[in-house]
């Protein structure tokens, strides 16, 4: 279904624009994403926008009319509006700008198979969209199952995790959870009848660590980062299979928190695919 | 010395608010840094501020006389304002915020010392600021002996960087060059008599690369990234010294920027650590 929308104080705008806060998020379980790109590895992805907008005038692109067509397959709507109009909903000066809202994923840590990829990233408390958007990209990267979002950390479906995630926040999977919840989880073996590991969690860590290099990684193997500026709480760390030390040779004691998801994740990827089965 | 400034219009405020702004860095030769920890880094790393700004009721702490010391000692001065005017400067409403106004370093290549250092971490055109801090921080954390910023990249100096840098713009050693400058710089055989190698340029690519793992990496090695949606020229890459590729296992080319030089240069710390002499 095709609508015009041409004045700044139509429902539809303010509800476009609500979406970049995470209270409105939350209440509708929708979010934004932008770009054509990003929309395109969506749809690519199995994800197509329930809602499209763009400028009326816009130019043509090979790939703008795979996406109009999976928005009118899937019943969503597309919006064209006035260049004004849409700078104000995607807060860009872009004529070409374009802007897709999206149903929220389920986010519940039950609807996680962790038999289905060797490495899964966990965050707790996390507070930077872009750290925590890096991280989504990183797992994707690393062919890892999803991104497991403990205590409380920034908004996954932000306008800034989403664009920082560069499409992986289509592709990878979500999951929120308590640390209590995340814990009992990861303890309670899956009565899958098979030899499946439980899952082992790693942790960086200066207290009682070994050498991320050459460490015993396993698979399912989920390897978690703490807040930037706290760090991880010591009873989290204690409750780790592995905690893990990585060479500091300046100054600092730690590095970003994506940075170290990242430098740890590819180690545990070499050791596993090195790994006999 | 100590001065009070209680006037939104005095011109000391002006121009601390001014230096958020890169023109005006530029111009000034000054940048700002934040928080008593980052300034406390600095002192520690032998930067002083020539000026110190602080909410004059502000509480005490253990490493802030040491501060107000070395400023004093340093002929530099300390400002008291009130809490108003301090988070008009600081953008910050935390009446416990510090700021120190620091000269801009000097960034020519030639002051670089390329033999003092196993690493060194190379950027063209990156554009976003806390990308940049990020690499300085893992800089810092590889034991790099700076940050090389080719052709138009982010102000290292900008309030975005210095944070994200986590106190390493203090420790790093910063240049910024061209291309054309910097290729002739590194090719060009120091003639210190020794057997010093000129130094091997190292970038992730995905043309006519080897695993980056166990790749033949040596010291002093240029670990060189692109800019953050067009990569590397291609002209940069064929002139690189060796060309290596990370796993990708989804659906993504690439890693965030400043994860991929982290990536890298921790492959790169352990292989030279390893190496015999």
């Amino acid at each position: 279904m095709r609508r015009r929308i041409t004045g700044f104080s139509n429902p539809t705008v303010k509800f476009l624009r609500s979406l970049r806060d995470k209270k409105h998020r939350r209440r509708e379980g929708m979010f934004l994403a932008e770009g054509l790109r990003l929309l395109t590895d969506a749809r690519e992805a199995g994800r197509v926008p329930r809602m499209l907008v763009m400028a009326e005038a816009r130019a043509p692109h090979p790939l703008l009319a795979p996406l109009e067509e999976a928005v009118d397959v899937a019943g969503g709507e597309i919006l064209e509006t006035t260049p004004d109009i849409l700078s104000k909903i995607t807060g860009k000066d872009n004529p070409q700008a374009l802007a897709g809202v999206f149903d929220e994923f389920d986010t519940s840590l039950g609807a996680l198979d962790r038999n289905a990829a060797p490495i899964w990233l966990v965050a707790q408390a996390l507070r930077d969209p872009g750290n925590l958007g890096t991280m989504l990209r990183t797992g994707d990267a690393v062919g890892a199952g999803g991104l497991i979002l403990l205590d409380d950390c920034a908004d996954p479906f932000s306008v800034e995790a989403v664009r920082a995630s560069m499409g992986a926040v289509f592709t990878q999977a979500i999951a929120r959870a308590r640390w209590a919840e995340f814990i009992a989880w990861l303890r309670h073996e899956p009565t899958t009848g098979t030899a499946a590991s439980p899952g082992q969690l790693v942790a960086a860590s200066l207290r009682d660590a070994v050498d991320y290099r050459g460490a015993p990684y396993a698979a399912p193997c989920f390897v978690l980062v703490g807040n930037e500026s706290q760090g991880l709480p010591e009873e989290y760390e204690a409750a780790c299979d592995l905690r893990v030390t990585m060479p500091m040779r300046g100054r600092a004691d730690s590095l970003n928190a994506a940075v170290a998801a990242a430098v740890l994740a590819y180690e545990v990827l070499a050791t596993l695919e090195r790994a006999p089965d």
